[in-house]
């Protein structure tokens, strides 16, 4: 079984949820901040409370990187436990790091994200160079079982600067989700879907559909529900047709227990309660 | 003075030569490689010993952050001890680390990249998300005399994929270069160049020379010398009229040693020599 096939799998078994675990220090609750340990442990111990709270409701966890480079070596020590921790699981686990670089750098970053201290089941890739920088995951995909988001149409106000500029007749966006189809061909697995996917996001649902039957093999990743605007309805209107997606929230799931006004040790069931009500915010419309 | 200022008039006074530390286990010399060390370490004292050996030539170091993550958490601490290694030398230390990413996440990646372990002068960024993946570094640029450059048009095969793309009249790639000079009025120094530099391949001169006419506030970290095919020639036709940048070469200087077939402790001497090539070659030309 590919990994998209799994993630596909386990989105229809689980509800089409990835908890985002975009973790600094801000979210952490009183009694966690209050420990004399590193800042890195700390925020390995709230994910590690999190994954617990949320395993059976997780289709996957999106790890955000940059959250823990910002912390240096004592943060990146808490990434590779935390992707450990999740995959340890048999969870999906999606390392948002966004990287693209060419050839030979590439496959630094290839084995970087798919082998040792960083190891996830799929990686984020941005592909403003080209094919040559996504062509260094592809012995991954094929030989170890690992996947690809690349980034296609981003959720951010300015993402239109460049994705929705038109080349003839097609926005920029287009064609990449037609890169991103043919590159992905050769990597197709028993659900219809490549395991190079797509980051789509969700904050304009007309252009979600449009994208979601030009590239009908492609899996996508979904930000931009809950703190940036998207809606369950429209989410679940993309589902209705086929199970493409996975939706993360990141920020609107681990900032649960800070909307309960809870900063001690059960503040992850808090966590889990807003990840509940995100499942059923979707299925309501399913 | 502003980082580019300081990077525009080291490039004057030494050459404008970027030495590029995309450090991999098969670039070290015998003698490091039987070391009773890790592979990090080793890594590590490889590029001190280049950096000893070349500072009086290089106008700037570029360490290629995705040859450290490959090693995981002992590569980054190898990365971490080279770009502080480099930086009290005061010379200018550019992070090749193209990151793109937005809000709140790019802030955490400006904190990570400007700011402890892996504090560097300069890192390069990557706009496929458009302005909110460069906004974030408005403050580092400002308060911290921080500098980024951002990937305009790069120098592999597959750039064309998206970067010469037309819309209407003009390639992506100068539409890229507009932003860039748009984004950066507001950081330019008495040089006249902007904090906000991009990255633009040597392999293809006559775009070169188009893009630098259109960005005349822009400073240019140029890679594609060497081994990639780039001549002195070609970057010196550009600098003749402005010295507007700065010509990285990675592979083509730390291979030096293997190329004179040197294994032992010496080996940096051959780098400094590939180093001494590299900038008589261009300033033969100036």
């Amino acid at each position: 079984m590919m990994i998209m096939d799994r993630l596909y799998k386990d989105a229809i078994k689980k509800g089409p949820i990835c908890v985002g675990l975009d973790t600094t220090l801000k979210f952490l609750p009183q009694y966690l901040l209050l420990k004399d340990w590193s800042d890195g442990e700390k925020i390995t111990a709230f994910n590690k409370k999190v994954i617990d709270a949320t395993e059976d409701l997780a289709a996957a966890y999106k790890v955000q990187i940059a959250c823990y480079e910002s912390l240096g070596l004592d943060g990146l020590k808490a990434y590779s436990e935390t992707v450990k921790y999740a995959r340890n699981k048999n969870i999906v686990v999606i390392g948002d790091v966004k990287r693209g670089d060419i050839s030979s750098t590439g496959d630094q970053y290839a084995k970087g994200h798919f082998t040792g201290d960083f190891e996830v089941d799929i990686m984020t890739v941005n592909a403003y160079m080209g094919e040559d920088a996504v062509s260094p995951y592809y012995s991954y995909i094929k030989d170890n079982n690992k996947g690809i988001f690349i980034l296609q149409r981003t959720s951010n106000p300015s993402a239109v600067d460049l994705q929705n500029l038109k080349v003839q007749d097609d926005f920029i966006y287009e064609i990449m989700g037609d890169k991103i189809e043919k590159w992905g061909s050769a990597f197709r697995g028993e659900c219809g879907f490549s395991s190079i996917g797509a980051v789509v996001g969700l904050t304009r649902p007309d252009e979600f559909a449009a994208i979601q039957k030009r590239c009908p093999h492609t899996f996508f990743l979904v930000p931009g529900y809950g703190a940036q605007g998207g809606k369950g309805e429209d989410i679940a209107n993309i589902l209705k047709r086929t199970r493409c997606a996975v939706v993360n929230s990141s920020r609107g799931l681990i900032t649960g227990h800070q909307k309960a006004g809870c900063e001690d040790e059960g503040f992850a069931e808090h966590i889990r309660n807003a990840t509940l009500a995100m499942k059923e915010d979707i299925l309501q419309w399913l």
